[in-house]
């Protein structure tokens, strides 16, 4: 299925890879790009994969039949009720924001009858933010989540789910609430438990650091991540990731209690249990 | 300073690697190895790195001048013993073991007057364990700690600080309880949170880690370390994983209690100190 006109607006990384990847690889006839800042949409319009430039949010959409929103999560809202009144009753928009239920309801909510919002969340990205490190295959065999609300029509979810499967990734569909419940887990509990091992660390002697192996390198590797994009990610995700945050602890609580206790049995159990998990990961 | 005699008793990944090293960088003259398991003995008697074999651990120490006990921790103690009669006044005793504490005490009380146990713990390792991985560089650029207890005499000390650094390593000198304190905050505690966090996910439907990114995937590696070897750690080093975990489980409660409260100027302190501290990593 090809789009015959797609629109990306407020493109960094991930939205300059949509529209990359759709320019390699053909899922678009017309790629249309805004972008807030002025000196950004002047560098756009020398992008090989970016046929046009709008001045605003509003006459960028005019005539789109896929819409992105790469914006920020809290700024995909606004930018949605702005840009609804100039869509074309069979448009549809989605996103690549990192939580999805609040989210989804307040687009939908934003948005005049007629045009969709189908949601998704590649699970991509890289250490450099910014529109000039998108890449055309940043999606490629990366899971990216389709997350159409209860009773989404149904051309609008496949046209999504298509779009993005043709720039590489795997589509996981799922419903906004699952998806949340899935990446507290999955994502967001292991960036709070990075960030608060590293924090406990940083109480100590900081060459301490340096006396360390891979292992504590590779699980405190995701506390470097960006500070405001995680606090918007638990703002949006709080329920979910509190949640998440009391199981795990319970978890942690019930090693420590077991090697105390010198309970040996219980913590080989635990042990292998978890290696198990971890040894059952794709190579 | 070139070793005379260097012994290693039952060599694994590390032992083997001690061998290798000492071998290829001349830190020894001549290099005896003994293995508990008869066909072990059997190849060993083929390896360049090795001149002799012996058939006892008592006979492999006889004008050893150092002897690097590689063996598991718990086998350590009764080796020392074993060997303990047979060594010459002035011999130099080593390992390889994870923790140190106990095992120094230990060690010192199993050997006769004369000979010196100076600890060491190279933070090396790989994915395969067995003296058929061992690797001539295995050592280079990594810490390698080296606990002299109190009033250990300085010829003794400086002879293992230097071998050990002739190996490639950056020798790290510590007391025994200053060692089991550091590794387990930056060690042992990543490695119980690992495996707290994996078997915490294993209770999730499974598919769910094929939807994670390289986060996850990091920050879980480590759980699928062997079971065994940590079971000993954690048994020697109880007191101080014990202590880790509770200021972690601190740590991770007070993140939890501010996201919980929208306390988010805390949390983004939090996810800042975090990020501060991973950043200072060396590359």
């Amino acid at each position: 299925m090809i789009v015959d006109h797609l629109v990306v607006l407020a493109p960094g990384l991930l939205g300059a890879s949509v529209a990359r990847a759709a320019r390699a690889r053909g899922l678009a006839r017309r790629i249309t790009l805004w972008a807030r800042r002025p000196e950004v949409r002047a560098a756009l319009r020398e992008q090989p994969w970016c046929d046009a430039v709008a001045e605003t949010p509003e006459l960028a959409v005019h005539g789109a039949d896929l819409v992105v929103l790469a914006a920020p999560v809290e700024r995909i809202i606004e930018l949605a009720a702005l840009v609804g009144p100039h869509l074309a009753a069979g448009a549809v928009l989605t996103d690549v924001g990192s939580v999805k239920g609040e989210l989804c309801r307040q687009v939908a909510a934003a948005l005049p009858p007629g045009p969709v919002f189908i949601g998704a969340h590649p699970m991509a990205g890289g250490a450099h933010t910014g529109w000039e490190h998108g890449t055309t295959n940043l999606f490629e065999k990366r899971v990216c989540f389709v997350t159409p609300p209860e009773g989404a029509p149904t051309p609008a979810v496949d046209k999504v789910a298509a779009f993005w499967r043709g720039t590489g990734a795997e589509v996981v569909p799922v419903s906004p609430a699952e998806h949340d419940r899935i990446v507290a887990h999955i994502s967001h509990l292991p960036q709070a438990l990075a960030t608060a091992l590293a924090g406990f660390l940083a109480q100590h002697p900081g060459d301490w650091r340096h006396l360390a192996g891979n292992g504590l390198r590779d699980t405190t590797r995701i506390a470097a991540s960006d500070a405001t994009m995680w606090i918007e990610i638990f703002q949006q995700n709080r329920t979910e990731v509190v949640r998440a945050l009391d199981g795990c602890l319970a978890e942690i609580q019930a090693l420590r209690d077991n090697i105390a206790a010198k309970d040996w049995e219980d913590v080989r159990a635990r042990l292998v249990a978890g290696k198990v998990w971890r040894d059952g990961f794709r190579p």
